[in-house]
């Protein structure tokens, strides 16, 4: 069990670094926010950096639970599974205003100065990639892609196309460049 | 013709602001690396936010140079001249040390809390992908693309997914994504 007072501020944390990213972020309106006192964030927290590395960590929680729940799902064929998932990404972010995807923000904002954000970042990409992969390999088992299809590739390439299109739907706040790469993926795939 | 003083600092900006972003980028840092003092710095922008504005337009610039000077090379059929437009860029990327896109890093870094940078990116995204629906008119002209294809859609898409390709890029330093992004693009959008 996560103390409630870190998980207050990870849960504060976790909505104004969507908003804000990283350097923008002032610990000081974080507490006032949350009227925790500064003593009781070091006590939880080693640093800002810590503390967005945690706030990371919840984000990557909460997407590998929607992300599971939706390739376990058998009642759909495995690529329906897999658009699935992105619908229901695509409510979370309608529901935070359209502010695309902490990863894709971190990951701009950090990754040219800090390795740790970096190669964090791109742990949890590679994550979520290996989790759709397998999902795309049932399809070509149930042969709805071709028995040949690089799965692997074809999950990097469905989720780096969805980076942009959040970064598209933050600049534009809204979900067209999400349903447009969307069609464009499950279409030319599944014609392929 | 742009002072040389202030050309430098938008020049050495340029390096900076795709490696550091703006919030961590210190004006200060800048002056020492250029030798400029600061009242020169404030003779010539009106603040930070005014200095990477136009750096954005001196990137705008380079990237708008290399795209019409593509897509106007009537040598080559038009969806090559695309393709050539990119293999260019991912080339600009190595030489930069693979750091990415710097409109994607500062759309994503300030776009939450900025109307300015977010208004300013969305329309250089915009003006990109209205120079590329261009040159895909040219090619469903010549029937290299369907005569119905909806242009502007194909290219705000292409626009997007290289934006994510290069979010990958950036973490993994390396063009691998972008050339697995520009391969199913060019594929699929060739034998749709």
């Amino acid at each position: 069990m996560t103390h409630p007072t870190k998980q207050q501020l990870l849960e504060t944390g976790l909505v104004m670094l969507l908003e804000h990213g990283y350097n923008d972020l002032g610990i000081q309106t974080l507490l006032k926010e949350t009227g925790v006192p500064r003593g009781s964030f070091y006590h939880h927290f080693d640093s800002k950096e810590d503390f967005a590395l945690r706030v990371v960590d919840l984000y990557m929680d909460r997407v590998h639970d929607a992300l599971t729940a939706c390739v376990r799902d058998e009642s759909r064929p495995p690529l329906e599974r897999v658009r699935g998932f992105f619908e229901m990404t695509k409510g979370q972010y309608r529901q935070d205003g359209y502010l695309g995807c902490m990863l894709g923000g971190l990951g701009q904002e950090l990754s040219g100065v800090n390795d740790v954000f970096r190669l964090k970042i791109e742990s949890c990409f590679k994550e979520i990639a290996g989790i759709l992969a397998g999902c795309l390999e049932e399809a070509c088992a149930q042969g709805d892609l071709p028995r040949d299809a690089d799965c692997r590739a074809m999950a990097d390439l469905l989720t780096d196309c969805w980076e942009g299109a959040a970064l598209r739907s933050r600049l534009l706040r809204s979900p067209a460049p999400l349903e447009a790469m969307l069609d464009f993926y499950f279409g030319r795939v599944v014609s392929a």
